[in-house]
Parts: C-alpha cells; sequence; structure tokens
C-alpha cells in the first residue's frame, strides 16, 4: 500500500474518452490498495481558447484576470474526472486550488507555490477517496486566482506529492518515459529506467519537454520520487516508465545518461570590449534589464591586458532585441565591432557519472572532431558539458555522442 | 449618484464583441458618477456545452461535481469582463461566488442564497472601481461550489443589490422590457414603464421568461427596484426599460397589467371520488411524493354527499407518470375513472388594481364567451384569475382579453 499522487496532463484528458482511460489507470491504483490523489489539467485545447479570449480583451493584460479565465479550465476536468471515476463506482471528489488551499505568491500567470493546506485531501484519500485536485492554479495572498504557468500541473502534482509525503508522484503524459536523446533524432535511443534528478534538470532545462523544470526542482528538494508513464498505455496493467529519484537509488550509473540538444541559440560576440572592472555587469546588466536570458558566455583571456573578446548565446528570439540593447549601450560598455549569427546548436551531455569519471569532455570533443565538427563555445558544469555548433551540425552531433557515449540500443 | 448592480445574461456577453458593448454600458453609468457593481452570467452556449460534458460522463450525475463543472463558464465572463473595462480606461476587477462569498445552501444544481459578503464589493465600488461578479454560483456550507439553477444570474444579481443596499438593479437581456403579453402573440402589445413586484412574480411564475421567479421573491422581500433593459441598444443613452418597484410606486394603476399564458397544461378528471375526509390528501401526496407539481385545482360539489368529481392541472411532461401514480393508488384514492387530457392552455389576467375594482372576471369571462371560448376551470388568487381553456384557443383568449382590458397600444 502506498500513497500516490497521479498527474495527468492535458493530451491525457482531451476528450471524454481520455478522462475514462485516465481514470481507468487511477481505479488500477486504488484496486491495489493505494491511496490516490489526482491532479489534472485542462482538456487539451482549452486552455489556449481561454488565452486567446484573453488576447482579444484588449492590449491591457492585467495578469490577474488572466488567471482568473485561464485557471476555469482545470475546474472543468476536476469535476468530470470525479463524476468519471464516480461512474466506474470509484468514490472521488473534485477540489480547486482555493479548496485545499494552494497558496502560491502573488506573481501571476508564473505564480510559485508558497504553501499548500493537505489535510482534507489527505483525509480523502486515506479513507478510500480519490481526491481530484485542479493543476495549475492556487491562490495569491490577497486571495486572487493565480496560475503557475505552462506545465505548471507537473508543478502542482510533484509539489501536492511533497506536502502530502507521498511515497511517488506518477506522471501520466503522452511518451512512456524519459530517452537517452530525443527518438526522433536518434533512432536508438532508449529509455531510461531511472534517472538522477540532477540529471533530469539537467535535461528538463536543455529542452527535453518530459518534465516542467520547476517540478523536478521541487522533486529534488522534497525526494519526491517522480514516474514518467503512458497515459494511453492499457490501463489494466501498471505500464513502465522512468523513475526520477535520488542518484543513491540508482545501482548501475552511467557516465553519460543523456543527450541533449537545443537548436533555438543565437550567438553575439562582442570584438576587443575594454577590459576593465565592471564591464561584464554593463553588458549583462543591460540585457538583463531587457528581460533577455543569456545562457553560454565566454571570454577569451585578454591579450595584453587592454581588450578581450566576448561571446554569449541568446535565444532566436531574444537577439534583434539584444543587439539593439547592446547598440543603445555602446558608449558605456566600449567595444570595437559586434557580431551576430543566427543558427547556432548547444549539444550537452549529462549524467552523475561524470563526478567520478574523468576524461569525458575529451571523449565528447574527440568524438565531434571525428565528425569534422566544430566546438566554437564551451561551458561545464559538474554534472554537464555543453558545447556550441553550427546548427547544421546538430543532429550529427547527437548521434555521434550517443553512440560516443554506448547509449545505443542494441 | 446612486449605487447600481448591473446584470448582462448569456447573450448579452455572448462573445467578445457583446462583452465591449456591454462594458460600454457600464462605463457610462460609471462616467455619471454611479458606483456600479456588475454580476455576469457565463457567454451564451457555454453553459449548455459544460452540461453536455457532464451528461457524456456518466449515468451517475454527483450535483456537487455537476456544480464544480458548470460553474467555470461564469468564471471566464467575469475576468474577461474586468479586462475589457480595464481597456476602456475604466478600473475593474473580477470576483468569483468564492471570493466574496455568495453563501448558498448545499442544494446543487438549484441551491439558494442564503448570505452575501459585500464588503469587498462595496468597498471596490465605492472607491470607482467596478466590481465584476460571476452570477449563478456560490459556496455551499462545506466549501462546495454551488449553481442556482437556470436563470440563477438574475438572483444573484437582485441578491447582491439587497446585500447592497443598491439603489437600482438593472438587468441587461434581449428584450427591452416587461410587455403587456407576449408580442409574438398579441401584435399589440406594449411595454410596460412600471410593473409591481407581486404583479411581475405572477407573471414569471406563469411563463413571462423575462426575470426568474425566485429573483422576483428576493426583488419584493428586499425592496430592490428592478429595472429590465435591452443590452443591444445604444449604449451611448440610457434606455428606457420596464421598472419592477413597490406597488405604491406606481402612479397610474392598472386594473389588468398583463396577459400571461401558458400551454403546457394537461387535464385530469377524477370521476366519483368517494367524498370522505383525507380523500384529497392521499391523491395530491401520493403525487407530491412523485414530484409532481400540480397546478390548477377545481373540486365540484358533491351530490347527495356521497361522491364527487376532481380535476386539475400538471405539466405535459408530467402526466403519464401523473396517470400511473394515481392508478397505482386507485384502491386507496377510490374513484370511478380517470381521464386525461394534453392539450389544455391556462389564460391568467394580472393586475393589483384587481384588488380595488368589482367585476374584473366578469369583464373576462364575457370577452371569452363572446369569442365562444369555453372554460374548463377556474382559479384566483388576489390579483390575478386564471382559466384553463383548450389550448387550440389560446392565442384567441390571450388578443381578445388584452383588447377587453384596454391594453392594446394605439
Amino acid at each position: 500500500m502506498a500513497r500516490l499522487v497521479m498527474k495527468f496532463g492535458g493530451t491525457s484528458v482531451a476528450d471524454m474518452d481520455r478522462i475514462r482511460h485516465a481514470a481507468a489507470h487511477i481505479r488500477r491504483e486504488r484496486e491495489a490498495g493505494n491511496h490516490v490523489v489526482a491532479v489534472v489539467s485542462a482538456m487539451a485545447g482549452e486552455t489556449n481558447r481561454l488565452v486567446t479570449f484573453t488576447k482579444t480583451a484588449g492590449r491591457l493584460q492585467d495578469p490577474r484576470e488572466y488567471d482568473m479565465v485561464v485557471s476555469a479550465g482545470e475546474q472543468v476536468t476536476a469535476g468530470l474526472m470525479a463524476m468519471v471515476l464516480q461512474d466506474m463506482g470509484v468514490p472521488a471528489r473534485s477540489y480547486a486550488g482555493w479548496q485545499l488551499p494552494i497558496r502560491t505568491d502573488g506573481a501571476h500567470g508564473k505564480a510559485r507555490i508558497t504553501a499548500i493546506e493537505g489535510r482534507d485531501v489527505l483525509a480523502a484519500a486515506t479513507s478510500g477517496q480519490v481526491a481530484v485536485v485542479t493543476g495549475f492554479q492556487g491562490i495569491s495572498p490577497g486571495n486572487r486566482m493565480t496560475t503557475l504557468g505552462r506545465g505548471g500541473s507537473d508543478t502542482s502534482a510533484v509539489a501536492l506529492a511533497g506536502a502530502l509525503k507521498a511515497d511517488r508522484c506518477d506522471i501520466y503524459t503522452d511518451v512512456d518515459g524519459v530517452y537517452t536523446s530525443d527518438p526522433r533524432v536518434v533512432p536508438r535511443a532508449r529509455r531510461l529506467d531511472r534517472i538522477a534528478y540532477e540529471e533530469m534538470l539537467e535535461m528538463a532545462s536543455l529542452g527535453a519537454k518530459v518534465l516542467q523544470t520547476r517540478s523536478v526542482e521541487i522533486a529534488m528538494v522534497h525526494r519526491v520520487p517522480v514516474m514518467v508513464r503512458l497515459s494511453f498505455a492499457d490501463p489494466a496493467a501498471s505500464a513502465v516508465g522512468t523513475l526520477v529519484c535520488d542518484e543513491d537509488e540508482i545501482v548501475e550509473k552511467l557516465v553519460v545518461s543523456g543527450i541533449a540538444c537545443s537548436t533555438d541559440e543565437a550567438k553575439i560576440t562582442l570584438v576587443r570590449v575594454a577590459d576593465r572592472p565592471g564591464k561584464a555587469a554593463a553588458i549583462f546588466g543591460a540585457l538583463a534589464d531587457a528581460n533577455i536570458n543569456v545562457d553560454m558566455i565566454v571570454q577569451n583571456i585578454s591579450e595584453g591586458g587592454q581588450a578581450t573578446d566576448l561571446t554569449f548565446t541568446v535565444s532566436n528570439a531574444d537577439l534583434e532585441r539584444a543587439v539593439r540593447v547592446l547598440e543603445e549601450a555602446r558608449n558605456e560598455i566600449s567595444y570595437e565591432r559586434l557580431l551576430n549569427a543566427h543558427g547556432a546548436a548547444k549539444v550537452s551531455i549529462i549524467g552523475v557519472g561524470m563526478r567520478s569519471h574523468a576524461g569525458v569532455a575529451q571523449t565528447m570533443f574527440r568524438a565531434l572532431a571525428d565528425k569534422g565538427i566544430n566546438i566554437e563555445v564551451i561551458s561545464t558544469s559538474e554534472i554537464k558539458v555543453s558545447v556550441l555548433i553550427d546548427a547544421e551540425y546538430a543532429e550529427l552531433a547527437v548521434r555521434a555522442l550517443h553512440t560516443a557515449f554506448g547509449l545505443d540500443a542494441d
């Protein structure tokens, strides 16, 4: 007997048939004697429909009213899921975010959960009733509806699992787990049975869309084991999936667990920036003020201590704006030229095993060199090495690394 | 300067253009210096869409979950209306039923408002901000979402006006007021400038769909003047309408203010019912137990004190069930024969002026006799006379009475 939180995303509750299918998963777990709390998203397409309404409401977008409108979708699914469960003979009741309540800060549209009052939900689950909780939403300190941003239902589920001290949080989605790389790019990619929180966090930040980054952070902090599973699987059988868990619970650690790739990278180089204290602050301060996220940063060693070249990446969407900001701040920053280019790709290898293995980066660089791929920027962390390359070589690079680190399926 | 509650129904907020039009009415009242609280329904069609979802969710219809699902519609409109108002430069914010809160009993699907905490809304309105409140919904003693039943937003608006001690509650709808009769039947029907609560109550119960009966009851109890107005009117000008108000505020009282007609009547006659105490209770008790509403009842004087004929009406939809119930209880009730027929019409004249005028019923009966219309059952109240006639004559009867009581427009 375990305490489970089971989360179903938008495609898993897209229509009444899918809701019924999801409900059958819940019934299976409950019949196995588990105490179940379900978390549901809005039906696929519903949130978009509501967002479109808000866009036509006018230029002014009061984020509090935006949240009032878009949070309605989850309320509908929660009620329907409870009805469907009851129809199957499974006692169930719905809870809106305000009914627990799930408290958040006041950052409407991208609120962060600050506290969850789980008492009622836990009492329901313990008594054998399935509590169906709206994902994605909460209430602000001023009692207004808040939403957690796209993918926020993952965060709701994991945070709820943490608050309830659940044994596991199952995320039912449209893939059957976390893969060593994107199967569309790497046909021989394989599903991981387990992945460490830290690895999943890097994968999520690097664009693997299986779990929202924030939800992985919360899982890591509260040590909630998270299972990614396929919602379309036969609900009669407990399907396989990938368990996101503590590093210690992974017996056979791979040196590299995954290869991630992001092609949404644009590169900016400032040539001959005056090499004086405060220059970096001037550059990145100006970009931060304009809400532009800077990712990889490389500064070459200054020759003669007078000037240096600085290269960094921003997302493609931000490139134009970033260039404008830097040109406006040219006098303050003082640089000779500004080079910029779309079409870069960031390829990363991720694995907690790196910590205890030497030569991992070396293997990566050699594998890329063997394919004639030029590395433009390198950045590393304890469990990750990322390189910036020409986007044309992205898929080739990912496949080469997948093979080089022994990840290919048989 | 007045304190106003302005209510917009589903057709008045059916799409973004209509919401903008409704918002312009609100802006006009606010610019005139009034303190405004708005009450909105779900966008037309939205509640039906949600109800359809619940129907496909299964045979079991937990009314608490039904309310969870269908109450989402008003939440969307409230947020959108607040955004549109802000876009027009009118300060506004939305309130869901639970945010005031609007408290109801636990009769889900047809809950009754028990208390409204109007403090926040009133503070907003007084400070010049338009408070946009979701109609149709509240919360139960157990903090679950409740809905007030179809047309419930009228009730929300009037109850809120009562709680806020508003000077007036304006109901914006798809007609420009209350008419002396249904204009589709009586081309010369005319809009009333004023109508007394009691009259409106009879009109609403008799099928005039302008206002929900319950909302008129609340208006009467709290003495809230209610104005029925056309939402599609030019929002730049304050449109005419019908004021539902206290009898004392109507200077020129008509003897008869309106002619109502319901063709949804079926007639049942029990022939030779044993004339003993408790028989009526046996008959109507059995029907009440089966949730069948009985309307007009006529009992002929018993000849010789042994048996009597009893005639009454039920709605067409209930006829078959009523007959079955009465046949099952035949031994207990003891009657000779049961006659039943669809196709009756109830035609009523309504007017507070009747109290002080003799011969009103006589005028009615003569007008019908002049057209060769046979009266089958008569029932009267202080301000109403209803007759049951063959439904084929319904329109003819209504027009004849409209003329006989001097209601025809010039």
